[in-house]
């Protein structure tokens, strides 16, 4: 199968688990845990890095990276899959929450909460 | 702007971070601690349920949970941003490398890792 | 070194970076980072099992889990180490809010967060 | 009752999750999840400071980390209450393996995994 868009890849995602019969175990709260614990491979090698070094991986370790990057997208889609929720759709909205919290005017060079503003 | 893709959504979230200016604190590092912070609050509503409660959130949890999932990939696509890496490429490449570690006859209805099977 | 009690450990912990020079590594952001990693790395044997599996684990699963709550611990300390944090004190104060947050006649049975009860 | 030591602490935090019932919700998977969504949170504050600014924290800021840390503390001794582990002899023999792992010689001033030495 040719994956051109997310629509293609959400269905590649739940064809792939039921092939295995995985919706046993892909409960949302499992697939959760198992995007944290994704998430938190992706930091690791991360970890003991300067700013500047992370912006300048080797090539190994910028494959890894990329790989612990699509095992985080592949279970934020199962779990989009588990609770039939529009992941573009959702970003797209939280874009305009975000937008109303963070006014450019005030939110320029400066990462505070929206709170903190 | 109208999203209808991941291209789309990646460029929103790109003009979104320099319109505040914000590449002066997305390095590599710190979008993917705030990714796995935000991994952390979507696990937070599930953290003390059963995996039966898991599957039936009431509305406003779900939207919750939701909206946790927007800021996940949102932070995933700044990272790629930033990385330069194909997110759909890079999610096809994993799941060709994970159906050859999970090969459909040993890994049905079983969820140990590839090298426990 | 025998080590008896929490300080006895945050002066071993202190010394085996020490003798390493990881000072150089050893922020508090880094650390702080270093720890969410372990405690996913704890929360990964988990992951996929029932509430009543994770209650009954193999002595092989268990002694890595004992491993990884080790991790966790071992960061916490050196954090507490570098911002000069009494850790029982801070855990007694926590207790006392907490306590207060949530009054035993409204929580019992009850895992809502204070604001829901 | 007054903490003189990690076990009064272990008394207390058990002592505190009886009067509340908790142990319906406090199993092994749901104390791991609580630990990881504590260790976000206290990442949460640091994601995006320098190196340099994460050793400068502000009072606020530094009591809030400080709750934190409380929290992460409270949820590994609940943990290790329910699997019955003891904390410091796990960390003792944790800093062994570690001391084996990463010979003085060969880690100093090195932040590597060990496998990479």
């Amino acid at each position: 199968m040719r994956i051109d868009s997310l629509a293609d890849l959400a269905e590649a995602v739940r064809d792939f688990g039921r092939e295995r019969d995985w919706h046993l175990y892909h409960t949302p709260k499992n697939l959760t845990a198992a995007l944290v614990v994704e998430a938190a491979e992706l930091l690791e090698p991360f970890q003991w890095l300067t700013p500047e070094e992370s912006l300048t991986l080797p090539p190994a370790k910028k494959e890894a990276v990329r790989q612990e990057m699509a095992d985080v997208l592949i279970y934020l889609i199962s779990l989009a899959n588990c609770l039939d929720i529009d992941l573009l759709q959702a970003a797209e909205d939280k874009l305009a929450i975000n937008a109303a919290k963070y006014p450019v005017e005030k939110a320029r060079g400066n990462a505070r909460k929206s709170h903190e503003l």
